[in-house]
């Protein structure tokens, strides 16, 4: 049995041992935004709802939608269903989803606009997807772990910085000027990550994953100052909280720099973007990727053959499959059954 | 003397030197995009010509919007100015530039359109970019060379599959299935490409560029078939017709890939993206890059250190300083003045 941090049922899974370096009986299976569009059990959900927001908010449906896929798929995670925003969000800006469009959220763009922020901890925002967890991990078997996540600073400070805007235009010039209001924001963001990841854990969360989607942006030192000391920063402050909490770094696109995101103190495992070849780590490290969310597109043997060359690539004792990014609307569900099917082909 | 090419005149320019390999009496410049929408000039000559496609198959305009930067700025080359997708206009697709937004492109989507189409030699669309690269050479200094370009085989398939749409995600499933109509494009593609950048050495280029934006997007056998093996078999089909005229392969986001990029045969330089560290190379590559160009909008003093930073990573005997991709709108033209400077002073 593993112990899986406050609150969390001690479980056996796959995910679980291989994060840990037990034995694990198989390679373990899940995908970034399995709960999501392209199911229509999920749409169906989304409706009552009404807004994303409203979803995420809402414990019952979120936990429910958490769920859906591993009524479809033998899979062994379920992701907390959230968003990366939800810490800004409870932070005080305001933020809305424009249907269709991206998030529109306040910005922060002074040390003013900084220093009205609240703490995360307490607020309903925060509540509400603690409660979420607590939920859903309630509806899962042993071998189902539940991740919790957040984004990283600087993925969260780049839409912060730009106003919900996938463009980090702003927050990259704001990273080059050095501001002194943009280092304070990510040290701030470090500090409620920590207390964000804490709270899930103590919730239920068995595994957490940070997302720095735009990792790959950064170059230099300033990829060393706002992600890679942000990262180790929040693993390292999680880690004190919840000793045996397995944490996964997930640093998107920075390509050769996975092996000093692989280097973090206390990471359990790396995220992978899927332009990445897996044999180019070190083989002591645990990666999680990296099948291309756009091959799930080509239809079933696409995929097939793609499982079997990522498969064939990295150990199954080090090796979470996932996708290199999240699953893509218009995804024919049928498709990532075939995908999990063919993982389980690889190693049977 | 350096022999450049058919038509070509001889010329003594740092560029040629860094690319053949003789010393060079400086480290050469020149930017991505360096004739664009920044320059106050290059706007008043746009608002005269009309659209942009206008402009591009304008010989006396696109000859003057060339040569502009080279009057504000010492660089070492100039670069014809057209778009990517002229080839696939001058095949006989539709194309039109909505304001504001991207391209609009008639599609191929089957071996039916592919074979609708014409060869480029010969076409409007063709002759007119000749007759700019002509007038442009006439206008320059033997040390500033001339560099022509065309899109690679991935890159420019991706539109046309997209129709226009800098969304790769039709195109990737076409690769991803191997539909044979996607093959018999990419091959197409090869032999209007060696044929377009033939013709723009016979009317006086002295080197060539082959930009693959999207290369990143592929991994795997794809990025072998659809990246790799098209810009080698260019780059050998230019060989053969001008055997001294050099080829720089710009392969965009592929990262470690990039080694693999510096071992096409026959190629002399290679680009590389912002992301890339230029120490990760072989000491014996000849490597373009790679300033971010979004430290420009951080202003002068940002830039000068990260020049310093670049130019300490890479022996300027085998370097063409540039940015890592095109000049963005908004930025000040004095601070790409302030890149120059920077770039001299590192080596003075």
């Amino acid at each position: 049995m593993i112990e899986t941090g406050k609150g969390a049922p001690a479980s056996r899974s796959a995910l679980l041992d291989v994060l840990t370096r037990k034995p694990a009986e198989r390679r373990p299976i899940w995908f970034m935004r399995q709960a999501g569009r392209y199911l229509p059990e999920y749409r169906a959900v989304r409706e009552k709802a009404g807004s994303f927001l409203d979803l995420c908010y809402n414990p019952e449906l979120a936990a429910e939608v958490t769920v859906q896929p591993l009524r479809r798929y033998d899979l062994d995670a379920a992701i907390l269903f959230a968003d990366i925003l939800v810490v800004p969000h409870a932070m005080g800006l305001p933020l809305r989803f424009a249907e269709g469009e991206g998030p529109v959220l306040g910005s922060v763009r002074s040390m003013e606009d900084l220093e009205a922020l609240r703490p995360v901890v307490g607020t309903h925002e925060v509540t509400q997807v603690c409660r979420t967890v607590g939920l859903t991990r309630a509806q899962l078997s042993p071998h189902q772990a539940l991740i919790g996540f957040c984004g990283a600073p600087w993925t969260v400070a780049s839409y912060m910085v730009g106003g919900g805007s996938s463009d980090r235009v702003l927050a990259k010039v704001a990273a080059y000027q050095r501001q002194p209001w943009f280092g304070a924001l990510i040290d701030r963001l470090v500090r409620e990550s920590i207390d964000y990841l804490s709270a899930q854990a103590d919730a239920g969360a068995q595994v957490v994953q940070i997302f720095d989607s735009w990792a790959g942006d950064l170059i230099g030192t300033e990829l060393v100052d706002f992600v890679l000391k942000p990262l180790a920063a929040i693993v390292a402050g999680v880690r004190a909280r919840h000793p045996n909490l397995p944490v996964i770094v997930f640093a998107r696109g920075v390509g050769m720099a996975q092996r000093r995101v692989a280097g973090i103190p206390g990471a359990n495992a790396i995220g992978v973007e899927t332009e990445f070849e897996l044999s180019d780590l070190p083989k002591d490290v645990v990666v999680q990727g990296n099948l291309d969310p756009v091959s799930l597109l080509a239809g079933a043997e696409v995929v097939a053959s793609e499982v079997k060359r990522i498969c064939a690539s990295v150990d199954r004792q080090r090796h979470i499959f996932n996708l290199g990014h999240g699953i893509r609307l218009g995804t024919d569900p049928t498709v990532v059954g075939a995908v999990v099917d063919a993982v389980r082909r690889c190693d049977g």
